[in-house]
C-alpha cells in the first residue's frame, strides 16, 4: 500500500528482549541483550546506521518464543533464530550489508509461542 | 527478497516507549504506554490478533523523536504520529482492520531525531 514510498529505514531490525517466568521459553535468558548490542555495534562499525540504512531496536515479546532467541528484519519480514555472536555478524554482513538472507538462521515458520 | 512468503504477521505494529532526559523530545511522556495498551486492546477486541493477523509491540527509541509519539506498521513501513485515543482507534479500524492507511496521521518524512 506504500509502493511509491521507500521505507524510512532500508532494514529495521527488532530483537525480542522479553523475559518470562522461570520454566517458560523466552528470549532474554538466551543472550538477547548481548546480541542486540553486538548487532548495533556491528551496524555502526559498517557505516550502515541511520535513515535510508539500518536501525536496530529492542522490542517486547513478539510471540514466537519457541523459536527464540529471535529477531525480525522489516520491511522484508525475515525472522531469525540466532545462537551466538557469529550468527549476528553473519546477519549484519550478509543480510543488512549485502541484502542476502541468511537461510540457515531462518526461524521455522511453524514456531510461535 | 521474500516475495514468495507471506509475512508472519499481516501487520506488525511497534510503539516507541522511550523516555529521554528532561527537555529532550521522546515518546513516553506523550502517552505512549496508554496508546500501546489501547491499540492492543482494540486489536484483540476486533479479533485481529495473532499469526496471519496483527501483533502490537513495544519498542525502544526508533530515532524519529521529533515526530513523536510515533508508531510504525510493518511490513508496509507506515509511520504514524498519534495524539489521542481516537487516533489509535482510527489506525486500528482503518489500517489494521481494513488496510487503508490513515493519511492525516502520517509522520512527516523529514522528521527524525
Amino acid at each position: 500500500m506504500t509502493d511509491s514510498a521507500p521505507s524510512y529505514y532500508k532494514h529495521h531490525v527488532f530483537f525480542c528482549l522479553n523475559e518470562r517466568d522461570k520454566g517458560e521459553a523466552s528470549c532474554a535468558p538466551h543472550g538477547a541483550r548481548a546480541a542486540l548490542d553486538r548487532c548495533k555495534a556491528k551496524v555502526k562499525e559498517a557505516g550502515l546506521a541511520g535513515p535510508g540504512g539500518v536501525r536496530v531496536n529492542q522490542a517486547g515479546c513478539m510471540n514466537r518464543c519457541q523459536g527464540g532467541p529471535i529477531a525480525v528484519v522489516y520491511p522484508e519480514a525475515v525472522w531469525y533464530t540466532y545462537v551466538d555472536e557469529s550468527d549476528i555478524d553473519e546477519i549484519v554482513e550478509s543480510h543488512l550489508k549485502n541484502g542476502r538472507v541468511v537461510q540457515r538462521l531462518l526461524t521455522p515458520l511453524h514456531l510461535g509461542r
